[in-house]
Formats: structure tokens, sequence, C-alpha cells
């Protein structure tokens, strides 16, 4: 076969040395007029601020100058589920990926080797997010531009380690340097916050903020549950023995994230099931949770209840909420038991909103005051029931795809399900979602090129005009998550 | 960012005005091979007449030389759920767009500022069919072509207001000029069909016919289920005090609708849940809704055995059945209660159909005298349930794509799930299914155009060859439809 | 309208005589830089073998030297309910077409009037993989290049019959012809598997192989149920009178299977139900069956329970595991008891994994000896479920799109929605699942092209380079298939 240069992909072999330079029009659908339209479109947003109004970043990064990136490993693979579960699923222990065990067994110590296995599996990730991800973070962060191969794995590995002890990839350089204008992370709602309360004492407080994250105390039925409410006693200063207390305690730590800077909330559950429970009800169940000796009817009538809560609190503090539907989490018990969770075990599952929201919509969906923001990982309620939801109540939002779908053709079945039904601004532009601290200018990067080649292909239909154009790509590489996440 | 052509799209910025001149390819990918093709496949059908076989457009129009279309806002917004949700989505109450409540309460009465409301939000219909239609009836059958803005918004109010007072302007006069061939209403089975019956005293019958829809007869557990009966019983000349009267008055009403020159019946339901049940139990639950006592399970089995029973009529009479399946009717309680049905509030939800109609396809699916049109509005069913069904069963044929989904992504998803098992020749052309009555060229407008390229589309890809094409786009523009309703 | 050159395509019409010529670059994106880089692609892998490890062609093809493909009608129309259930659904009756009765009632004798019916109809194939495979088969397996018509359909029935008849048509000269490397047939699991073991001894062994099939053993309320379980017992020699007695009759079976030459098991199962039942449990259920006393309850459990079985038994013996999911046969009751199963009337159904397998996966899917591969006919399952399972659990492996969605949007569907999630080597290659012999080379040739296609996508896109893209291409064509199936 002869040699063919693809559009802005060069491959030279010469000896073991390989170059790769990312094409400038990456993700781009291939014919040039709607090609230069995207390019001209995402042009004029790819050096715009980030916004990223959800992450699962440690705050303590940005807190404790003492905090390190560590090795490559630890910085690309160990904390990363997206990486590893793909190793995992092809047949390497998480052991030799050198991913803690719960009991303090013996793992993979040597960072090095751990790198070597990655790098001679990166193949696993042709054609994935997670794959387009780093290969663009390596090489617009840490400056790598040579393709990972078995041979070049231990140079490059030694690159990063390098790069990674200089002033200008420490942390909050780093955050300089992307450009991030605000960034939420996600705490439970225990949280004493220190090191926001560090980060707010450095003059950082508007860049990085807290969401209040209650989940731990709605699994009635897990063992540590009582713990968690025990902490919430602590941390809120009110003692809960009963559900009144729970709930005050509750407002009182919403106000305490809202006074650090929270603009949102931020809720996980199974199922989009709600319902509004009697004072009695709750109280007899509350006091069965305590005691132990709540049963599975109990705890998911407790949730949806408290789904209805939280949309009251809401309402009454202002605080966005938002609602991620459909994770079975934890579904491989081997290594939950051995792992512990967020180890690429979690399975969607369908999803159904239309009449599980049905109580909370009816009740609360119509206040001005109130933003819910839903997130789904069952694409098939985007068309059926997300857009057509959004597209009537006026406090539904549409989160971005998530998770699994937060790829090139996740954000293209979005747009593609969801905006003629829900209309652009009943959608609240980009999360990253991230855990991956230098992987957020190479995600924000794909969702506007994603984003410009979608409009680009309705300029080229005639669906919309330039001048509309243009103001879409604004909206959603910078202006929907700003307005809808009420970021000062 | 200089100034770019997109194809065909041109917008130029002078002063405060714009024009907009929709793009003659408009719709069409944007591969040049494929955009030619499309567009001479397009031509070969543009100027075929429209058949209409299911829309909800007021007889009225038609019947009364008084009717006029009233207002802008009256002819483009009041009626419109698919505008006034939108707006209604962000906020807007819709008191100020002029929305009767039934209560009579205060409503907003100015025409012009719900005119201007509409204008100065017409940003969030960028990218959604209704944004299409409404540019497209602008400028095709009003002669506007300047893009709305809120500056230019009372002029053009003016402009339209102006036209839809001219003779040319009438429902009549559009009714030719819109080239219409036929045009199904939708009726209730108690209609009189007093409209209609003008309309056949002028002469236009074999135009405008009517089409049977039992629903409200279906529905034991509303209020006024009895009411209805009632009304059954006075235009039947049949008192209804059984199930058996009930029947035989339905089927009296068919066979005058028919007389009126209906060619098909249109049923909604939730699920396409099918069961035929003992005359025993029909008898009893008959007596239980007349006494005001049925259940939720008796309305479910009685929806579930109507259904077939109306296959059964349909093999008799020869009348084509349609059936809607999938929407949530009137989703938020306080929407209902202000304001009534049809105002953007219904909500779609997961369907089934290989279970739920096995009893009805089992009996009646291999009657060659029998024709079902299936609409639903859950997407996974294209592929994985309906476009099998039709693929097998002689009487089933699937109807276009439905309400969210009559769109330029919905058609193309439909046409992507469908035809390679169902065949073309299983489907049903396109509906408009709309009580815009001037939106219907634009819609079907949009049909042509989408299926002209997808049609290209498998021209390009060697699937199909230029004298199929041909064929093809004969039968989706005009031929299938005419056929499958079998309209004389 | 003009004459127009689609892409290859060209359409001569001079009398009654046209001819047809398949475009070389079928089935590509018509944007040329993706085309020529699929086009590429494709050339680089369109003469390698053919490995086809899940097919259910009839062995004795190639065991019995006298058998014959018969008349066309025989050889594609008669077996193949892919095209006859597209008659049917346009209401030919079955007996037309030359589908054997199982009462032995009268059916069509004359194959030239069958063949002529087809042909008449030929037009409800355009757009669908069937109409495509046929074109292709004709063309480059009989030399048929002209388009069918009613007028050319009986010389080109003679035509066929003529080649029919030659040295080189037969079976096994075909096999050598089409390039087949392996081709792995569907067996009963109480088959004496005499055809393989004539194979075996004409040397051929390694080139065809059996699969173990056990599902008419799997489901009790089948009146025949009992008969299998006789059979059973005399293929496998241990009368089998109680549960531990049917396991090792299957263990004796498979180890049969293996012997001579099998590398898979294949089941189907109308839903991916598990659950492991106590020993107790099954020896009663078993006990209830061999009375004819199971209910249906009793029905799902042993399913759901023999499939972990047979999951257990894959680990010990090797045997790769095929599971189907999702169809529900038999669909049409008159069509099941007229003509028996296999007749075009399986409809799909919604599917569920992430619950179901959970039992299965928690027990088995850790184990490196073992191999699951799953197959739906639900694609909202693709990206919900299937690819997350597949790209976490090392056992599993995703089957190809199956049965309706085995075309080229399927395939697109396919890659689109699983790649990103599971990656490429959490999937296995492609599988032909055919009784149609003659249609294998038209099928492998598809994937590959829709294959190359989807990665020269990636490519343009920046996705991929094109050093990827090789390896990508090899895999998806060739390497994956062999792999997975663990082909010698």
């Amino acid at each position: 076969m002869g040699i063919v240069k693809s559009s802005g992909v060069t491959s030279k072999v010469i000896g073991q040395e390989r170059t790769r330079h990312l094409p400038e029009d990456r993700f781009f659908d291939p014919d040039p007029t709607q090609r230069r339209m995207a390019m001209e479109l995402y042009e004029s947003v790819a050096h715009l601020p980030i916004i990223s109004p959800h992450s699962h970043v440690d705050p303590r990064l940005f807190a404790d100058e003492k905090t390190s990136f560590g090795t490559p490993a630890d910085l690309l693979i160990i904390p990363d589920h997206y990486v590893f579960r793909m190793l995992y699923s092809r047949g390497i222990p998480l052991e030799k990926l050198g991913i803690p065990r719960r009991d303090g067994g013996p793992i993979e110590k040597d960072h090095h080797k751990i790198w070597q296995i990655f790098v001679d599996h990166f193949y696993l990730f042709r054609g994935t997010p997670t794959g387009v991800w780093l290969t663009d973070e390596l090489s617009s962060v840490f400056g790598v531009d040579e393709k990972l191969t078995g041979q070049n794995a231990q140079s490059i590995y030694d690159q990063i380690e390098a790069k990674i002890k200089l002033p200008e990839f420490q942390p909050r350089a780093l955050f300089q340097r992307f450009n991030i204008e605000v960034m939420c992370t996600t705490d439970a709602a225990t949280d004493p916050l220190t090191h926001h309360q560090t980060i707010r004492k450095l003059g950082w407080g508007g860049k990085i903020r807290p969401t209040f994250r209650p989940d731990a105390l709605l699994h009635l039925l897990t063992p540590v549950w009582s713990n968690h409410v025990k902490a919430l006693s602590k941390t809120s200063g009110i003692t809960v023995t009963s559900f009144k207390q729970f709930i005050r305690a509750l407002e009182e730590r919403r106000a305490f994230f809202k006074s650090m800077g929270a603009v949102a909330t931020d809720q996980a559950s199974e199922t989009a099931y709600t319902s509004e429970l009697s004072s009695s009800e709750l109280s007899a169940i509350f006091k069965r949770a305590l005691k132990g000796r709540a049963n599975a009817e109990d705890a998911k009538r407790f949730n949806g209840h408290m789904i209805m809560e939280f949309a009251r609190m809401s309402i009454d503090d202002g605080l966005v909420m938002q609602l991620h539907v459909g994770s079975i989490r934890d579904h491989n018990d081997f290594i939950y038991h051995r792992f512990g969770s967020n180890m690429g075990a979690d399975i969607p599952c369908q999803s159904e909103f239309t009449h599980n929201l049905r109580p909370l919509l009816n009740k609360y969906g119509m206040d001005s005051r109130f933003t819910l923001i839903l997130f789904s990982l069952d694409e098939s309620t985007y068309s059926r029931e997300l857009a057509p939801l959004a597209g009537h109540y006026p406090a539904v939002i549409l989160g971005p795809p998530w998770w699994f779908h937060d790829s090139s053709n996740g954000m293209k079945r979005y747009f593609d399900r969801v905006i003629e039904t829900a209309g652009l601004h009943n959608t609240a532009g980009f999360n990253d979602d991230t855990r991956a601290f230098p992987s957020i200018p190479a995600r924000h990067d794909l969702w506007r090129r994603a984003s410009a080649n979608w409009i680009a292909g309705l300029v080229v239909r005639g669906i919309v005009d330039r001048e509309d154009a243009e103001e879409m790509i604004l909206d959603m590489a910078y202006r929907l998550a700003k307005r809808v996440y009420k970021i000062p």
C-alpha cells in the first residue's frame, strides 16, 4: 500500500522514531465546505476561558503547595478509571497497574513497569475518547508529540517526569495556563471544605468552587449510612436523631457550601423516581434506618422523596440542582471488595424520566427560581423524554452527554437528538466531569470542535445562517454553562 | 472572522435591514455529488400535488366563508403548541402569549405585543424544525424574506396582517395555491361533520375528508366519558346503554364518516396493549363505567380490547386504521387545569409493540383487507420492533416520523433504521399532522428534500441505481401515501 | 431529468436489456478523501481468507457429493426467510413461493413461476441488505450483471440453473473459490454430527467445524422437550432421568463436539436473565419437567440457571460461549402452525443485560479461561449496556451487529456506539450467520467495506493515524474473529 497523507496526520517511520502531529482540523467532517466553516467557528472560541461547572478534581491540588502530580503513572493511569478499566477488560489485573487494594495487599510499585504495560497496550484505545484525550494532553500539555510505542515508552516517561517537577507544571500554574475561569469540584455534604477554605484565603475563591453532594446520606441501606449521619451532625452542629433534624442539618450545610462559593448541588440516583411522602412516613422510615432496619422499599421511597426535598431547598437557596441518573455502581463485586468504588465497574441501565419525574415537575417544574439539570446514560431517553421535558418545563435543562457519551460520536448523537426538540437554550453547555485535571483542556477542546462541526453542518444545510452560527458557538463554548450554573 | 458565504445562505447586515434567502439546496448533505443528485431527485417531485392524509386542520376554515386567519399571532403563535411551548420553557407565561385560560382569566390581548415577544425570542428556535418551517412559511407563503429581529418585528407584523386580508390569502385560495390534492382532517366520532357537509355541498368533498377519531369514547375514567357516550347516542340515533349498543353505534358512525368521504380512522393510546375480552367481561366493564365505577384495570383492558374491535371493523368497512402510541398527555397538571389539552405539555414515554400487538396481529395481521398504520414516539422501537413487524405482517405499515421526530434529523433516523428491514413499500409516505394550515407546504417540502437527500445517499454509495432512485422519490413524495390510505 | 452518472453506477436502457455493474467503491461515504482512504484500506484486506465462525449452512452440502443446490428458487428464495418474509409482508402467500407446509398441503411446484414472482417484486428490496447481497451474489458468483426485470427473469433463471450444474459451482468448489479458511456450522446438541464425520474423513475437518447448540434441551415447556431429552440420552449414552445426569450428558456431548473440531457453543434466549439455583430446586424443576408439569416460572429459572451452567462448562472445556438475546420466535401463530419456525416471523423485543447478567458476570466474568460473546437485537443496549460491560469484564466480548442489523447502516450504528467505550479489541469481528451459503462472500465483503469506510472516517477526522488504521482493518476483517473464537 502506498503512503497516504490523511488530513493533517503524518506518520513517518524512521528507525524506531515516530512523530505524530495532531491535525489542526481534527474531529471535523471531511467535506471541505463544512470543514472550513467548522474551523472558523472553532477558531472564534478556541481561546475563550474554560467554564468547568462540574468536575471531580481534588481541591487539595490547589490548596496544598506540597501536593504534586507524582509520577507519570500517578498522573495518567492510577487515578483514571477510564484508562485502567480498558486494560483490565483485556485481562490485565488491576494490581499490575498499581491500583491500591483495600486490604493493603501487594500491588505493583514500580511505576516504570506500570507505564510500560500501559504503553504496550495503548492500541486498545484506538478510536476511543480516552485515546484522543491522552494524545492531545501529552502533546499540548507535556509537549510529547511522538506516538507512544513499546520502544519509546521509558524515554517518554522520563520526559513527563521531568516536566511534572517544574514550577510551571504545578497545579496552580497549569490552572492559569489552561485559562480556566471557574472550576467547580464535587464535595461530600459532610466535607468541612478545608481545602476550599485555604483556596479562598489564597484569593482563588471565585475560581474554584465546591459543589454540595449529599449522596452518601441518602443510601439508607449501606452499612456506613449511620456514620455519614453522625458526620452530618458533627459538621452541621445539629444533632440528627430525626428526619426534621436531618433536613435542618442539610439546609445548614447547603448554606455553608453557598457561603464558600458553591453555585450548585449534585446528586446521583439509579433511577429518577420521585414521590412525596408524608411527614409521618418520613419519620418512621428515618427511625427504622437509624436502627439499621430500613428495607429496600424504604430506601427507594426515601431517595424519591429526598430528590423532591432538594428541589424545594434549591428554590429556597438558589443552588442549581444536578441529577445524574442511570448508573449501576460497583457492578463487579470482586472488584468492589478488593479495590472499592470508581474502579470502572459502573454499568448503565435503562432509565425512565417521564413518569418518574412527574411528581417533582408538577410541584416545582414551573418555578422560575429553580434550575434542574438532568444527565442520562441512556441515550434512548434523549429524544424520547429529556428533550420534550426540557422543551416544556421552565426549570428543566439538559446536561451535556455524560461519561461514556462524552465523546465525538456521543456529542454528535446528543446534538442531533436533543436540540431540534429542546432548543439550544434548554441545554447547559459542557461539563468535563473529570478527575484528571490535566485532561480538562483536551476535553473542552473536543466539545468546542464537535460543537463547531455540528453548527457548521447546520449552516451548510441552510438550517441556520452564519450570524446565528456565531451566536450558537459562543453559547455552546462559554455562555450557556455560565448562565445555567448562575456563575457570577 | 472574515465573511463566509455558506451554501446559498447570504447574510447581509446593512443598518438594521437584513435579507435572508432560503438556500435552494437546503437540508441536503454537503458533498457536491450527493447534493447534485439530491437536487435532481427533489426537483422531479417538488411540484407534485400534496397528499395530506392526516392533519388537524379545522374544517371550518373551508366551510365558513367568514372564517379568517385573524392576526399574525392568531395565525402563527396562539394555535401552535410547537411555538408557544418553547417560549414557555424559557420562562414566558402562556398568558403573555394570549393563550386562552379555561377560567376566562386575564391574558394578553394586544397581538402586537405577543408578536414582539415571539420575535424577540426567535433565537430559541435556532436549529429546530419549527424555526425552519416558520422561515419557509413566512418566505414562500407571505413573501417575508427579511430575517425576524426585534427591530423589524412590527413592520413584518403589518405586512402579514395586510396579506391575510387579501382574497388570495383566504383558506380556499391557499388550498388551491398549495396544490393540495387531498387533505384529511381528524374529527371526533360524535362530530356531526357539519363543516364537512358544507364542504361537500361546495363540491370539495373529495379534497377535504374527515377521519374517524373515537378516542374520547375510550377513556372510561375521565369524568366526561359518559357525556361522550350520550353524544354518541344522539348522533348515531342508537341509545347506548350496553356494550353491544356501543359497538353498533360506533359502526353506524363509521358508516356515516365513510359516506362523508373518510378513508381512515385514527386512535391514540398510551400503550399498544391489546387483548380480546369475553363479551360478559365487556358488558360488566361497560356497566361499571356507565355507573362511574370503572377502575384503572378496567380502563386498560377496555382500551386494549377496543383496539382489536376497531381492527375488526376496519376489515369490515375498509377504513384504514391509524394507531398513535406513546404520548403521556397533559403531563403538567397546572397547565392542564389552567389552559386545557394540547398545550405543549405532552411527553413521550417508552413503548412496546412486539408483545402488546401480538394478540391483534395474530388475529387480524394476515388479512389482506386490513391496513394498520403504526406511529411511535419511541425511536428505539424503529429498528427493534416496528420495522421487523412491518417487514413480516401483511397488514402492518409504518407511519412517518411523528411529532417531535418530524424533522430533518428525525427523518434521517427513520430512513436509516426502518427501510433496511421493512422496505420502503411497508411505509406510508408522509403525514404533516398539523393544526397550522399555512405550514403544510413547508412540512411536505422538508419531507421531499429529506427523502431526496437520503435516496441520493443510497445512489452515491452504490446501494440503488438512478432508475430505482427515481421510482423511490415518487413513492415517498406522492404514491405511497395515496396507495396506503386508499385515496381514490 | 437529464442522464446522471452516479459514482460507478451506470444504468443503460437499450430495448429491454439493462446492465448493472456494481460500483467498485460501493458503501463508501461520498467525500473523495474519505472514499480514497476507505478504498485503500478495503483493498488491503479484500482478498484475505474468510473466517466464518458462526453460520447456519447445512454441513450436508459438503459431506454428500450428491447434494445439489437445486433450482434457482431452491438456491435463493425457498431457504431464505430474509427474502420470502418481505414478499409475504406485501401480501404474497408463502404457498406461492414454494415454502413447504407442515401438513404437506398444496404449494407452488413450478420454480419458474416462483422465480417470476420474486423478480416481479424485486423492487421491494430497494435499499435493503438483502437487495445488496443478492445483487452482489448474482454478479460475483453467477456472473449475472443484468438488472433483474420481469422481462429477463426467465432467461436469468436459465443462466443460473445452467451454472449450478457445473462442477465448479458445487459446494466444495465454491468453498475453495470463496477462499473460506474456516466455517463453523450450528448443530443441535443431540446431533450425531454424521456429516461432520464425513467431512473430517475427507480431510476438511479444520475448515468446517460444528458448534454446540443446546437450545432445544432448554425449553421445558415445549411439548417436544422430553423427546429431545431422550435423544440426548441416546447420543450421549447416559440415561437422563435427573438433572445431574442431564448435566453429565451435556458435558459428554460438548466433549464430543470438541473432538469433532468445535471451538464454540451457541445459545439463544429471549432474555439475558441469569440466576443460580440450588441443586434441590434444580432437581425438583427437572422432575416436574419430565412429568410435563413444569410452569412458566420453572422454565424461566431453569433457562437462567443453564446459562450459568454453560458458562461454567466453557471455563472447564475452553469452548467459547455465544449468547444471542432478544428474539421472540414464531410471533405469528398461523405461520408457525402452517410452516414451522424460521419463517421470517421472529420479532425482536427490548433487552436488558446490566441487571440480568450480573449473577453470571460476578461469578465467571473475571475468569481468563472464559469468553462470552454477546449478541443483541436491541440497539439501544449497544452504548448503554453492552459496550460498558465489554469495556470492563475480561470475559465479555461483543458479537457483530446481528440479523436485522447486519447491514450498512446497522454496522455504522454499531461502530459508532460500541467502539468508543468498548474498544475494538473487545469485539469479535464479523459473523455472517447465514443459511445462504453462496451469500457468504457478499456478506463479508459488505463488512469489510463498512469497516474500511468507518476507519477511513476516523482517519480523516484525525482520530487515528494511517498506521493504526492499517492494523484496525486487519483486525476487523480477519484477526479478531480468529483470535476471539480461538481458531487454531
